[in-house]
């Protein structure tokens, strides 16, 4: 464990297939009004819709609703919300969905009473927060983003062509989450799997990072092991109650700013990921799915010991089969294999990209530092072109 | 992950060298007055006390000493801090040490409000906290309870010969806990390595139970592959701050809820420990290395692909290698090695008990469910009998 942190998870999560029944104690702790906010409009045919509505009604909630939250919530969607939450002056964002909602009601709840352009002062400028905060409640239908319990929030600008995310602090995590595994059960196959590499990639991001000898690193092999295991059984059987109450956990876990306490971490294939989905407007995880082992690969050699450790350690390859080159190529080899199994995006023409796009989704990419090479403007558009 | 469940830990974490810095600040959110207890004056000798007592000056408190709160506090102790609490109406109880001090902050800071006898009505009776609650906060000095951010407090009453665990709600958590790995570098080897026994029984406790796929076993074994490395280099270099901070990051994440969260648990080994506390005064970590290995190796045929899991994964041992049975039974091997390279108290007669004492030990031991086998009165004397 490097350097000094600080470690506060105030989320209060409720899991389980009852986790429901938790909702209406936690409305008590807050005022009348409550923005209720989601997406497309699944919830009104799985039922939930019609299960909340009933608890706020029974809780004698005035509901404002805010429902067409798509997934990569939009700078436009903000703006709608922040203003939806200031004139009813809101005392709770209730987002009922997966993570773009929750994403979208975080920022929200930083964005309602901000004094000036929101998406300027939070994303563009990156400031703190030093307005009044709404609380934000979630109820979580799919599991992936890890947003129903850190701070972190992305938003999209089509006109300006950035996706950007802003982690903010634990005031701003949502007070509460409901984790019905259940709820996860009628997701597309598509989204399912992109939520699972969604996971996979926020450990990685995390792993692929730092060479001092680090707790983390050795939870996260534990993470990865057990998402690898439940998403088999879950692609088997969608309605496998352990593996999908494994992987919902795993996703929380994964992004609630745990594993990367006291540890270097990376974050570019989630930044070029980004890049490409203010493009075109892709759903994340195969954003993520389509650029990973071009990137991996490419950074293989310059993080040669944490590459084999994850060949040998999560991938269960022979450490005495090869060179370690060999061995921790044979590592991405079976990440890669798992992939396709899993039938996740593996390039970025799948998701629309094409050769021109693409100096404009280099330009476009925050390059962070923290990963086991700090990437030039050039080794990016190599990474894509590697990924197209 | 089975069941349903609540998870919350609001305990606010500083973690580091610099992480008293932090202090100040948090000592502003409480009132005037602070109870500020420690044990038997090592901080003293350290320098911390000088340190701590300056910021509690510099932030204007009026602070009521409370020293001399040794291993396993004793409920004489308890009922000392209670009066001395609520006579002085503190806003703050500062614990600075290790677990005792910290157990005993918490158990007095139910107990101060407490209308009726603490320890009868927290310890005997078990019962919901329905008072008011002093909040606490911790400054760490050794690594392996993981009181720092949990609600548990062990309290010892010798005239009973009873030692009793209650683990309270996160109302009672502590609100923040300063851990500086370096506060531990001079703790003797003898406390060091039963802290360490400590943190991996914790960790035991909650894997060998259940036979579900579970997360959670995936980071414990994560946990205790990063603990069995550390100690090791913690052993040879008591002042390798790598291997000093992941042990005391392991030891908060071994027992703060989160890897018990919807999972059997068993906890049979600290049950025995402690009645062997109560009859002994003996150190927590050893009463608990001295009846480990009797208790699992007779446990191990009720829980065999545990203990084969065991042997597989935290232990390295060769899978090809034997009967599972075998196998299971190398796993344990491997751990006795290791507890004895460690310098762990492998016999319940190094602790002073003697054979009259096992009758009364073993009928003064919780028999709790959870683990592979619920034993029986005579099974906890035979395992007690085999530690001797």
């Amino acid at each position: 464990m490097l350097g000094n942190f600080m470690y506060c998870n105030p989320t209060r999560l409720y899991f389980g297939e009852d986790a429901l029944d938790n909702l209406g104690g936690e409305l008590k702790k807050y005022g009348k009004k409550v923005l209720l906010a989601y997406g497309g409009g699944s919830i009104k045919k799985s039922g939930l819709y019609g299960q909340v509505t009933a608890i706020l009604k029974e809780s004698g909630k005035e509901v404002v609703e805010l429902p067409g939250i798509l997934p990569n919530p939009t700078s436009d969607k903000l703006y709608e919300g922040c203003k939806a939450a200031r004139e009813n002056d809101v005392d709770l964002i209730l987002a009922v969905g997966g993570g773009s909602v929750c994403d979208w009601a975080k920022a929200v709840s930083v964005g309602a009473w901000c004094k000036e352009d929101p998406w300027e002062k939070y994303y563009l400028r990156m400031e703190e927060v030093d307005n009044r905060i709404i609380p934000v409640g979630c109820v979580l239908t799919m599991a992936g983003t890890g947003s129903e319990m850190n701070g972190g929030a992305v938003i999209t600008n089509h006109q300006q062509k950035l996706k950007i995310g802003h982690v903010f602090g634990d005031n701003v995590f949502p007070r509460f989450a409901i984790l019905n595994p259940r709820l996860t059960f009628t997701l597309p196959r598509y989204q399912m799997v992109a939520g699972f590499y969604d996971i996979m990639n926020h450990i990685t991001e995390q792993y692929f990072s730092g060479t001092d000898d680090n707790t983390s690193d050795y939870v996260m092999e534990g993470l990865m092991k057990s998402l690898i295991h439940s998403s088999l059984i879950a692609l088997q059987n969608p309605e496998d109650y352990e593996a999908r109450s494994n992987i919902m956990w795993i996703a929380a876990w994964a992004l609630n700013t745990f594993v990367a306490k006291g540890k270097a971490t990376d974050w570019m294939v989630h930044m070029i990921g980004q890049s490409v989905g203010a493009y075109t407007d892709a759903t994340h995880g195969m954003t993520l799915s389509a650029v990973s082992l071009p990137y991996y690969r490419y950074l293989l050699p310059y993080g040669l010991p944490k590459f084999w450790r994850f060949a040998v350690n999560v991938w269960g390859v022979d450490p005495e089969g090869g060179s370690d080159r060999e061995i921790a190529a044979l590592g991405l080899g079976r990440m890669e294999a798992w992939m396709k199994e899993l039938g996740l995006v593996m390039s970025l023409r799948e998701l629309g990209v094409t050769e021109e796009m693409l100096e404009g989704i280099a330009q476009g990419t925050f390059i962070m530092e923290g990963g086991y090479k700090v990437l030039s403007r050039e080794e990016v558009l190599g990474i894509l072109k590697a990924s197209l």
